[in-house]
Formats: structure tokens, sequence, C-alpha cells
């Protein structure tokens, strides 16, 4: 197995979270997609929609997509368990880890694939060109975000983690979507007390350096 | 179990469509999101994100999340198979599942939110307003509807289906998201033929009924 990874990039440190947790190690392979690695003939071959992180399997069957290459791993090494022991608890899991994906790291995406200057005439991931950005996502993905924090927080005044009791997927999507926030002033607001404990209980798990 | 629909969104269409599939019948319950049912109180306790399809399980616990909802399904009712049946299997069915999502319903709902009358100060699901429809990004869901066609079409020259062999979940997103793009009179490409092919195919079924 072989991981296409790119140390900066949000989604492949999702993975490589995954991963910590698991107690697994893959070799991986940098792909530069500051310096457009990803938009060469022969990363096209391993994943048509040009992003990272992919996971290449020893029979060459490349699996793209963050939450995909996560579910292999859980199948493959089921211990500790981050998606949930069985069919309701997996889905429970699934639904706030789509929640924190579509809410949470959508959001911050919008607002950096809108503002920073990397991004110019890229506005949306896997395509070379000709994305201008739309200032006014800017400001909707800021309250995007603020309302994501707050039904976050009201989750975590009920559970200590997001989907239960346990620490699954959704608290590693949900922490990096937070903790992108960081890197554009964004802090957690004094209000989301929840959040606050969460983010610091989090921040302390040896897999959010990998 | 009862399912929380609404008869003329697409995403619950995406979980009747997969009953179907299997043959399972579920107790619907409409939600009428046309006239704002999903934002009382009463709907929030079923879901803080205030979307439909919500599953309800016998115990109270309340699935959201079009994927989830599905997977919950599979697990259950693992016949037919519709999202893989191994590790590597499954994977790739996700990944080609989510590409689906990301490239082609998303970018059908972009053009929708920001361009239909009735979304007017609701440009994103679940916010009762102050969200403005914002005109470019119907060109860019334009944009990101062609690409996501063409890519699919390469795909659909080297396989029956989206993920392969067998009909999945993948096909059912891809269709719905093509089917949401004719009423926008987004029609397949001619240069897409795979596409038409698979599409015509596909409508075949008596899934598509549901």
């Amino acid at each position: 197995m072989k991981l296409y990874d790119f140390a900066l990039a949000p989604n492949p440190r999702r993975v490589r979270m995954f991963l910590a947790e698991k107690g697994v190690e893959v070799p991986m392979e940098q792909v530069n997609i500051r310096e457009r690695a990803q938009f060469t003939d022969e990363f096209e071959a391993i994943n048509p929609s040009r992003t990272v992180p992919v996971l290449e399997l020893d029979d060459g069957t490349c699996i793209a997509e963050t939450v995909a290459i996560c579910r292999y791993i859980e199948e493959t090494h089921p211990e500790p368990a981050l998606m949930g022991r069985d069919a309701k608890d997996r889905a429970v899991v699934e639904m706030w880890n789509r929640r924190c994906e579509f809410e949470g790291v959508a959001a911050v995406g919008e607002i950096a694939r809108n503002s920073a200057p990397m991004f110019e005439d890229r506005g949306l991931p896997g395509v070379s060109g000709g994305v201008p950005q739309i200032p006014a996502l800017v400001d909707r993905g800021k309250a995007s975000l603020g309302r994501f924090v707050e039904r976050l927080d009201k989750r975590l005044g009920e559970s200590r983690y997001i989907a239960g009791d346990s620490f699954t997927i959704a608290d590693i999507t949900a922490f990096i979507a937070l903790n992108m926030a960081e890197r554009f002033e964004l802090a957690i607001p004094d209000s989301c007390a929840n959040v606050a404990r969460w983010y610091a209980e989090v921040s302390e798990r040896p897999s959010t350096q990998a």
C-alpha cells in the first residue's frame, strides 16, 4: 500500500490522523499540490478528480476520497473502531461525520478557496484554472462555520465525543475543520464552551501530530 | 421505522430509489420543505441540520444524511448489495459515490439553489433565510456539471456501471443528479455517448419511479 499525501493539506491530514489512531503505518508519497503536481497526466491516471489523498493498494487499485480510504482502513484494521461497532452505531457515526464534512470542512474550504492568493483562479479543488474566486463565499462560509460550531456546541453538551461516548472519525473531521479555521483567525466563540472543552481534549491526542 | 420524506426533493428520492432496489418498504411521513416544515422546533429535535431525509428507528434514534440512511438499510438488508461486497469493493463504491455527490449532485444543487425563485434568500439547505443567492454560482455549477459528465463518460467507457459490473448506490446518485439537471434543461451532451447509454439503461429500472 502507498498513500499519496501532501503534508500541508487538510484532507490527507484526516487520513494520517485516522491511521495514527489505528497505529497503522503506510508509506507516503508527497504530491506537491501547491506546485500543481496533481495536474499531470501521470496523476490523472491515479485520480481523475485530481485530489489527494489517494490510497494505492498492492494490486494497483487506487482509492480516492478521504472517507473511502478511512473505511478501507477501518475494515482491514478494525481496532480501535473509529466508524462504529454495529449497524446503528455506524449510521450515527456516518451521520455526524457527514455533518462535520458538509457543514464544517466545506465551510472552511469555501473561505480558504475564495480568499487565499494561492487559489486565485482555482476556486474549486481539482480544477487547474478558470474558476474565479467569489468574495461573497468568504462571508457565506464564515456564517456557515458559525452555525456549525453552534450546533456542535449543543451536541457536545450532551456527549463526550461528537458521535457518542467514543472517539470516532467524526471527531477527526471536526477537529481538522476547526484547526483549519484557526489559521484563518476564526477562533471558537466564547459562547461555545462545550466545543472548547472537546477541542482542548482532542488537541492532546498524539494523532494530531501525524 | 419511519422515513421523513418529501416527494419532490432529490435527496429523499435517492433513499426511496435505494429502498426500491432492495425491495424494502418503510412507512413515510411527508415533511413539506416548500412550506418550511423543516424549520419547526419539532423537526429540529428530529434533525438539527433541518434537512430530509431522516430515518427514525424503532428505538427513536433519528438517522439523517442520505448515505448514512442507505448504509443502515444496506447492513440490515444486505441483498442485493448496493454498496460493495468486500472491503476493496466497498471502498471503490464509496469513492465513486462521493465523486457523484460532490461533483454531480452538488453542482446541480448549486445551480438550483442560486437560481430558483423558491430559494430566494435561502442559498443553502437547512437555513431559514439570510443566505442570498449568488448568481456567479449558477455558471460555476454548470461548468462543474460539465466536467463531471465528461469524467463520467470516460469511466462509463470502461465499465457497465459507475463502480464496476454491478449497479450500486453510485449509479443512483449520478442518476438523480442528471435527472435534476434535466429539469434545468441541462441535457447530456452529444459527445458523452457512454453517459447517454448508461442513463437510458438506468431510466428503465422500476426503482426510478419510487
